[in-house]
């Protein structure tokens, strides 16, 4: 069994019922007519990836083979379990899943695209003309359960709104002496690694694509960002391992990326530099590209963090970014391959003393020069704000600054600066706001008036939909270990969920798809349950904002770790991250008129919002303004009253929290019940201590009481 | 040969050759008259470790011939080097060591008690009772120079003010995943293990047991006093290894102790406690002891850390440190040994909102009331402050509170705290103002009148000299590993040096050791490069505390590491050491009055010193009071304006160290050149880092503008 020792996330065998109890049917071209696909091969399914034979046809008849297979094995395990049956597709079945590729066939493999779900009195048919849109659609029916085939009738397509989603995995296949086995990972170790290995069973890999693909991610990049020696190996002698790895994610049409060094020409092949304009450089890459495709041949393309916290890249030689990406571009063009070259570029041995370098402006800085001159297998993967995955913190003026380059949005669903998994933060109303975001305000672009058409939003720049047509996609670090709950905490599952729903569909409502997630994890969950989970969650996001760091000035964790609160843990450490509290006021002053000229990066009209303090919003007034501790907040408050209460606000939310958990832990099961618990009592405690020391830190630098009198240190 | 690929230290060939270029004899009751003894073990000594048969004699025996042997070796080495001989003892030899052990032989090896000089007409004799003060005789010489033979004619006798000179090694034999090989170790890795194994060539360990003995050192504790689960086995499975460290410290008269750990009857004897009244435990005890001395009969005992910072101990078990600590020393005491039992206890997990609770006060609260408790080779080893080895602390009240303990003091030679060998910083100063301080200020005791005797000294105490007539001796924790020059930065060795000699004798003037040390690491060195060397090290303690922590408030250095500022990098945690800085002023109120009451700890009159705001020395100011930046010190200056100028003077101290060394580098070896100029480059660095941190915090503090307009951030 795939789900034997570890939580079934949002596909215990029970949300499969609705399905699972009735006729199935699934039909591809190759079939004969009316004889179910695949079943023979269902028990091999279920213990391991497919072995498929190795051919000379594309790379993608092999996934969509080893998908097929999947498929037949869902229905065979569906109904298996509930008493329906898998049926000939001429045999009348209440669902019908049928293969309809484009013929002919196109050279170059399609992204999977969608499927049309079509019911009439109550039968339903998906079709798709790509096995993993099949696949997709199958888990869209799982979700949909009894409502799928009670509706009315309906013929609908859904695809999803970005053709690229993607999950980055910071897994280090040796153990890194300080960051683990899965560098800002807190969920045990790697699912992929153990100890400078590949697993030997990668069964729970498999697992996993299964979970992603019932929420429509299919790409996955299986290494960390930050390449050590180990890590940059998989691109050569390991390659074997990372096949096997591959092939435990392909049976759930999910594909293999890899990060790597850009020093590897010099530190794998021997040669004496790595410039991306030497011949030789070029041909190194070439080569290594066309043996990474021999050995999967589905192969997705290379992930790139360059120039960046100490990672080589184009600088050394002189080069720029550009030419940097666009060497490995041409490298992993031959094979369809695509590049995902980071945009998180900046000082990272800042003088704290120098005021006029910040780190906001770095990527825009760097990246938006070059705009019009990436390949066009270049994604520019750019971190959803100008700093590093803050809780509040602008979205990134990046994204608006490239129409000529296909730039992706990156997300964080490991939650490196939001309670690491031991505080419940549901972050799709953090990652919703930012989807929907209007880089232009109300104009639909940088020439157009107000009026000139629908407003466009990030999720629209990262599809392709904006200004320029180019997308990127959306791609985030992943939360996942070889954790029992897969993540740690069992309710930060919901934020994995939430991010593919939403790469999916930038448009759902996050409480919805929070609905969702407990359908699915908690099958026929009573409503108090419901009620409870989105009681914990709904607002937590805001509820860990308010008892940390306030209004939007970021950075007051302990360093190196990032746990818990030091508020002056980053005020003079070369990384840029400062607050420049004094006993007058704080903030960073990043107007065009006296401060870095950051406001400056916006088109209109955020460049002029951003730049007032009349209409900079509260909740980021510190990341663009130095203001006095007595400064009136839009709210009516000052800035200290408003961090005394936000903070005491906010430990009583987390108290409810607890307080809620302890009414409905018996209305599941004891594991999840106990985890919960444990870290939600570790929740307060920790909001206490961010409460405690941000309300003490401003009383002593403000001498200003709190106006309710409260115990501050 | 043992100086090949390191350093000679302060025994190059050349700092012999005064004694090498004469005429030389060894004198033992053993042998036949005027035959040279042990010459022909020569080449054997230089090669390692002396491999002397077991017998069933007196383990004082089998060290005493290797001891001898050595002395021999060294004859032999040094002629040979400088053109002297060796020759018999009745053959009127330039110097004569002669062996003249009281007789009968005391049934228990008597501690090396010194030994006696003898002048008459240029000819020399060093006369001792047991080989290893012979040999310490004998490094006089070598130390004294010419001036050993040409000064007039006298007859003194040498001997060590205290009888246990020890030094503590906190080296692990698994490298720890944080604190690497050596915890606190500035050094390189360990000279005893790498990477998880004693190392399989101690050669290094015997040279360095040479340089222990030239000033003075016997005792050597060779693993950290935090005992992880590998270091445990040193006591039980990896004895033949501890047996070969032993006989590689043996040659030069140096003994082995252990770090062991209080829970090693459960993890290593899988017993079901630890709890020291068990009679199982006892038993358990007294049969690992006879092991070890079986393994190792001159061995010395057990250092222990309990109950401390994680480490387990009797509190477990509801005992007391004396239950504890006796246990042990009633299973060494068969064999002579030691419990060198550390008063290191307080609560590491302290809140930092409870101001009740005083980390300074713990050692006294604990152990005071213990005074006449511990069996008679217990030996309370106690930090030389109330804290933890800071640049500036008062003087810790245990050590003049338990008359009738055997009571040790604890210095740190590595520089945790102090630079950490990055930083040249002679600490032979600081030791000496905590040997010389009179805990009864006047007085000789707590019940004399100022007038009733000599004052009673730190060091009186330490050595058995003060009430009670107990003494523990002197420990520190080493700065040695495996770098080139021992101790990382070359100057660093000074401190070594010091250590030794301070141990042997509190009275000495540390610039007067410093130019011991100058003479005999650069032979003939030209008075500029003396000048220079005194010029950068007899202030720098001093200069070290003027740029750093101010006021004697401690601990602004970054957490974990300790190493560079970060003023509020422990404010907020749970180590118990705090500044509480606010707006208006800063320090910690410790007085009976209105604080913690740590001032009572003292006897008069220091608890009436320390009391008041008028007596309290500036140095100390903040440790004992809290007071606004705008208190006015002794100094005539403010809080606030002292902070500024001795931070400004700080640096500039630095800068001028820096050209000193410029001035004189040519005049010592290039690599040693080298590397000072390198870590003084980075002590500048730092001293501008740390200058900028601390004065930019309290002038965003404060408000409170430096008088004299320097650049503040």
């Amino acid at each position: 069994m795939l789900d034997n020792d570890f939580h079934p996330a949002w596909l215990p065998d029970a949300a499969l019922q609705t399905v699972g109890s009735r006729r199935l049917a699934l039909r591809s071209p190759d079939d004969e007519a009316g004889v179910p696909v695949g079943s023979s091969s269902r028990d091999r399914q279920l213990e391991g990836p497919i072995a498929t034979e190795h051919t000379d046809r594309s790379s993608s008849r092999r996934t969509d083979r080893a998908v097929l297979a999947t498929l037949s094995a869902e229905l065979d395990r569906a109904t298996r379990a509930h008493g329906g049956a898998v049926v000939g597709h001429d045999d009348e079945p209440d669902l019908l899943l049928a293969l309809d590729p484009a013929d002919p066939a196109p050279a170059e493999p399609a992204e999977p695209a969608g499927y049309r779900l079509l019911r009439a009195a109550g039968r339903v048919t998906v079709t798709a003309d790509h096995p993993t849109s099949l696949l997709h659609g199958w888990f869209h029916v799982v979700r949909l359960g009894a409502v799928a085939f009670d509706g009315p009738d309906t013929d609908e397509h859904h695809a999803p709104v970005s053709a690229l989603r993607m999950l980055d995995h910071w897994d280090n296949v040796d153990v890194h002496p300080v960051m683990g086995q899965v560098e800002r990972g807190y969920a045990g170790g790697s699912i992929f690694y153990d100890a400078g290995h590949v697993r030997a069973d990668l069964s729970r890999v498999t697992t996993y694509a299964r979970l992603l693909a019932a929420v429509g991610i299919d790409r996955v990049a299986i290494n960390n960002v930050n390449v050590a020696a180990r890590e940059a190996r998989l691109l050569t002698d390991d390659l074997p391992e990372v096949a096997r790895i591959a092939a435990a994610l392909r049976p759930y049409g999910v594909r293999t990326h890899l990060s790597v060094s850009f020093a590897s020409p010099v530190t794998l092949g021997g040669l004496p530099t790595s410039d991306p304009l030497d011949p030789a450089v070029r041909t190194w890459w070439r080569d290594a590209a066309d043996v990474v495709w021999r050995a999967v041949p589905d192969f997705g393309g290379f992930v790139v963090k360059a120039d960046s916290e100490g990672q080589p890249g184009p600088f050394a030689h002189g080069r720029d970014h550009a030419d940097g990406a666009n060497m490995l571009a041409e490298a992993v063009a031959p094979h369809g391959g695509l590049v995902h070259w980071r945009a998180f570029v900046y000082n990272h041995t800042q003088d704290w003393r120098d005021r006029t370098t910040d780190r906001a402006r770095a990527a825009h800085d760097h990246f938006a020069p070059l705009d019009g001159r990436f390949a066009g297998n270049v994604v520019v993967q750019v971190k959803h704000g100008p700093v590093d995955f803050q809780v509040r913190e602008p979205v990134s003026p990046v994204l608006a600054a490239m129409p000529r380059t296909r730039v992706a949005l990156e997300l964080q669903v490991t939650q490196e600066y939001t309670g690491q998994q031991r505080h419940a933060v549901y972050l799709g109303p953090a990652w919703s706001e930012i989807l929907r975001w209007q880089p232009w305000g109300d104009a639909a672009g940088p020439d157009d008036a107000p009026d000139g058409g629908a407003p466009v939003t990030v999720a629209d720049l990262a599809s392709g939909r904006g200004p320029g047509g180019q997308g990127g996609g959306i791609a985030a670090v992943s939360n996942v270990g070889d954790d029992r709950f897969w993540t740690g905490h069992p309710l930060a599952q919901a934020n994995l969920y939430a991010f593919g729903r939403l790469a999916w569909d930038p448009a759902l409502d996050p409480p919805a798809v929070l609905d969702e997630w407990i359908d699915l994890t908690f099958p026929g969950a009573p409503a108090e349950l419901r009620a409870a989970v989105h009681a914990i969650l709904d607002e937590s996001w805001h509820t860990y904002e308010l008892y940390t760091a306030p209004l939007g000035i970021g950075f007051m964790v302990r360093p190196g770790h990032h746990y818990g609160p030091d508020v002056d843990g980053y005020e003079y450490t070369p990384w840029g991250t400062y607050h420049f509290a004094d006993r007058d006021g704080i903030g960073v002053d990043r107007t065009r008129a006296t401060g870095t000229g950051y406001t400056g990066q916006y088109p209109a009209p955020w460049r002029e919002v951003y730049e007032s303090l009349d209409s900079c919003p509260d909740e980021l007034l510190l990341f663009f303004h130095h203001v006095p501790y007595t400064h009136v907040l839009h709210s009516g408050k000052t800035v200290v009253q408003h961090v005394y209460d936000t903070h005491f606000e906010g430990v009583e939310r987390v108290e409810r929290m607890v307080e809620r958990w302890e009414d409905v832990a018996g209305l599941v099961p004891d594991d999840v019940a106990r985890r919960v618990s444990d870290r939600l009592t570790e929740q307060r405690r920790s909001a206490v201590e961010w409460r405690d020391q941000v309300t003490t830190y401003f009383w002593r630098k403000s001498g200003i009481p709190d106006e309710q009198g409260r115990t501050i240190y």
